[in-house]
Formats: structure tokens, sequence, C-alpha cells
């Protein structure tokens, strides 16, 4: 006979620089039920949070009302596990110029804990948990989405830092000279590059710049998406199969630089960009390769996600929640 | 009354670049006796453990002779802790080429069990059981010798990652376009610049490359050293202190960088180049505010090794072998 727990579920809201996407949670890890909103066109933040509590309220009461939620966990950018705030998240409208105490304003509108961690170390411990790192003591998942994300494991544990803000490997700088400006108001950081949106920077870079041929020049220049150059790519365009080209390389050779703080097991990438398949996983191969100190070579697997979607994410959150 | 072993001593041993230096130390850190010998000039490694078991075995006379020793532990350049052997040491003139199998060979000569590890791991270990890391989690040495080298401990464990050779931050790569050789083989990494060896490059090109005055100018290029520019700088020779200001740049950006990884509460520098005090540590901690990222601003600290010359490093080096 099967234990029943008097509040057998956790919320995870993997809350994405896009999206905000809610899942119930089962302590084996099922997602029972679940809601999404968009994370940004709010003005304040209690915008955000009324937003999110409307779009939970049906799927709580899905699982038999909130009487059966013992947490919630969060996984955001710039996320504190240590304070539960956002903290000068760039990428978002209602997070960038200050801190923001989502984990207490949760609490207070829902009445259960809720912990929150960064978006990547919750998709890190999805992936240790649930994903591909199973069994992994040491490695590192770079999230590729409207940023770049990172969430290391060592000797099996979150590295968290001194102030919890560990794991910011898409702002180490890979252009020290004229590098492109990035959202955290510095230059030349890999996101500013690796992320969807400086894929679709480089595009339009490379066609105001040049005058090759390509499927993208069809397209409104401001409005190309990594998601286009990935299209165009699959077609045989030269330009776009360029574009992730370049992308791969810098990202394979940051993480020859990783390979050199941490040595992990393996590099797990992870988000929507990851769909690029091996457009961007061979150049990421490759660059790494040709970059890496020698010790380091050929050690380190290079994986994709094995978790559909924002699984990873969503469950990797709600495994914070499980802790509270 | 104090309770005696019946070995009561361990052998620490600091491998560097230069010097080998060797310490027998008892369990509160007392260095009892020490001696020396240079790293270089040995054609092969059985002649360096030769020369080493030589110069140990009056000291360990000193002390009541081999059956005081209860183990050895050692810290060198490009040691792994988990299978005692130097990989591929680019500085070592023995140990260039491949797989030396340092731990079990003096384990072979002196009969007593030998641990080995990364110097600057030792050096790290060092810091925190005796010197300015005593308490803490996070932090990040940087050794400043003939090489770079780093020790991170990250939850209060040292990170070995996957194959026990994490931890080589003097090899992140800080110049992708034209930049320096290095020992590794590879081009533009931070040892390469901000290493003694660097330091004295650095002086070489800006004395060939400008006509501009200098003290640095009386000595043969092929012979300056960075304690000449260290010396040169205190003089107040303006090529001299724009050295060290280069230097100590770099070595800013690069913590910066390394924030983004792990957060320390503390960078502790450690080496002969500290010796020049503020000339290098003012750099470093201005490019440093002016390059990371803003939630990491004022909060770590730059400190120098608290601990006396190769101290540091002998004592890590003899805790790893308390450790057999």
């Amino acid at each position: 006979m099967e234990q029943q727990s008097l509040k057998p579920y956790v919320i995870g809201l993997d809350l994405g620089g896009t999206n905000s996407v809610f899942g119930i949670v089962d302590s084996r890890g099922e997602i029972k039920a679940t809601t999404a909103i968009k994370t940004q066109g709010y003005e304040k933040v209690e915008d955000y949070v009324d937003a999110s509590v409307a779009a939970l309220q049906p799927v709580i009461e899905e699982v038999g009302g909130i009487d059966k939620i013992k947490a919630m966990g969060i996984g955001a950018p710039n996320g504190n596990y240590y304070s539960g705030t956002i903290e000068f998240a760039p990428n978002l409208s209602w997070g960038r110029d200050g801190i923001v105490p989502l984990a207490k304003m949760f609490e207070e509108r829902l009445g259960v804990p809720v912990a929150l961690t960064n978006d990547a170390n919750a998709a890190a411990i999805g992936e240790m948990i649930y994903g591909v790192a199973r069994g992994m003591k040491n490695f590192i998942v770079i999230t590729l989405g409207t940023g770049v994300g990172s969430g290391i494991v060592v000797n099996g544990q979150l590295v968290y830092g001194c102030d919890g803000f560990a794991g910011e490997l898409g702002h180490v700088i890979m252009r020290r000279e004229n590098g492109r400006s990035c959202g955290c108001g510095r230059s030349g950081c890999l996101e500013a590059y690796c992320s969807a949106t400086g894929v679709a920077r480089t595009a339009r870079e490379l066609l105001a710049t040049t005058d090759r041929p390509s499927l993208l020049r069809e397209l409104n220049p401001e409005e190309i998406t990594s998601l286009d150059v990935s299209i165009a790519a699959g077609k045989g365009d030269e330009l776009a199969k360029e574009i992730y080209e370049f992308t791969g390389r810098m990202l394979g050779e940051a993480c020859a630089d990783f390979a050199a703080f941490s040595s992990p097991e393996a590099f797990i990438f992870f988000g929507g960009m990851t769909k690029a398949g091996d457009l961007i996983m061979e150049p990421i191969k490759k660059a790494y390769d040709e970059n890496v100190l020698n010790i380091f070579r050929g050690k380190a697997k290079f994986l994709v996600s094995g978790l559909e979607g924002a699984s990873a994410a969503v469950l990797g959150a709600s495994a914070v929640g499980w802790e509270v």
C-alpha cells in the first residue's frame, strides 16, 4: 500500500527570460499539471505575481487545492538561493534595477513555503536527479536561451559561492577588445554572442556588413530569431551555417576555459537553441578540442539535456521546493 | 600529558618550477627541519628523486630517523591527487613529456606512504588550515611563481574535478588574438603574461619596442627577472611601474571571470611576485572592480598569503601527507 502524504505536491516554476512555466510535481518527479504565462510585459513585479497566481489557481484546484501543496520551488535568472531574491536581472523588465524578494512574495500570496534558485542551477539539479547527469559528481549545465546561464556541480554539490550567485558563466568575457554590449552593462560577454538573441545579432551583423546571399535576407532583419537561422541552416544556407559555426566555436572556446576551472565530466547544453543539434554541437566539440589544455583533451562529454522542453527546469525548481 | 605518536612527523615537499623545498612537519603544523634542492637541471626524474632523497637523509636523521615519519605529502605542478602522478608539466624538464609516478617513486625509496597534489592545491590547503583562509568555505588561491597556478575551494572542499586536474587557472585564455606563446603549447594563457617569467617578457617587450628611458636598460635584457622589475619600480621607474600595472590589470580581469564561476569570498595571492605588494595588488583590485559583473562588485577580498615564504605550500603538502 502506497503511503499517502497529506501534501503530496510541490509547485515548480521555471522562470525564463521569455516564458514562466509552472508545474505541479509529485515526489517521484511526475508533472501532474502545468500552466504558463509570459515573463515580460509587466511593469511591476506585483503584476507578474498576480498573473502567476491567477494562472496557478486552476491547476492547483486540479490536484485538490492548495492544501495538497507542500511548497514551491523557483528557478529564476539571477536568483539567489540564500536570500530567495532576484537581484539585478538584466533580462527581466521588472527585475533589472534592484532586489526582488520573489520567494517571500509568492509565500505570502500562496501560503506555502517558497525556495528560489538560479534558473540554470535548477536545470542542473533537474539533470542530476532526473536527466543525463544522473550519477555524475562534476558537470556544468549551460543554458542557451534568451540569455546564457550555467549551473555548476562540483563534488556532487551545486556551486553557490559566498553570496549565492556563483555560476554566471554567460558573463565571462570572450572579447576584451571591441566586444558587443551585453545586457549586464559590460561588453564582450559570452551571452552577448551565444544566447538566442546573440545568434540573431550575429545574423543581423553578417547581413548588414556583407552582401552574401542568404535565405535570411527574405526576413525583416529586426525580427530574425535564432530559430530562423536554424531553419535556414537546415535548408543548407551557407551564411546561416556560418552563424551557428561561429556561435558553437565561441561556446567551445569558453568551455575550454571552464575545464581549466572545474574539469567537469560533462558539459550539458540546455534550452531552445540545442534544437539546432549538430549545427551547434559539432563546432562546440571541435573548438573545445582545439583549445583545451592538453591534459583535459578528450575527457569531457558534450551532451544535450535529455529532458523534454522545460521539464528539467521545472523538475529542478520543484526539487528545490522539496528541500524547503 | 601529551600523547606521543610513534610516528609524529610527515614530510612536506613543495615542488616548484625552480626550487623543491622539503619540511619535516609535526601534527600541529610546526616545521621541525627543512632542506631544499633545485627542481631543474636533472635529465631524468630518477636523478631528481636521488637528489631529493640525498638532501632529505640528514633532516630525517635530525628528527630521529625514518621510523618517526608517518608519510610524505607532495605539492607539484600538474600533480594529480587521484593517481599520485605528475602529468605533462610544461615547466619541469623531467616532467614535460609524459606521466611521472612521483608518489610511487618516493614511496619505494623512503618506505613511507606518499600522497601528491597540485602545488597550488597544497598552498590552498595550507592557507585553509594555517593561513588567511581559515574559516572560509569558498576561496581561490592564485600562485604567482615560475608559472601561474591555482587552488580552488568550493563549499570547504578542494576542487579536483573528474580527473584530479581541476584548477588550472593559469591556462585560461586572456588574449584570443595574437596571444603570447605559453609553455603549455597554446597561446594567450594568463600564465604567459602574469607569471614571474611573463613579467620579465613584458619588460623585454617594452624595452625592445619603445625607446622610453628606464633603469631596466642597465641590465642584460635576457637576464631581467620580475624581481629586477619590482626593484626598479620601487625606485620610481615609470616603465617598471607600468609593467606591474599591466600585469595586475590582467590578473584583475581574470579574477572577474573567476568570480562568475565560483563567487569566492577571497582571492589569495601566493608566491614570490606578491613581494611587489601594492605595485601589483592595487591594479588587480582596480581592474577587478572595473570588470566584474555588478552583482559581485565589492564582495571579494584580495589577500596576500599570510604564511612566510614557502611555508604554506610545505604545510599544505604535509597536510596531504597526514591524510594518507
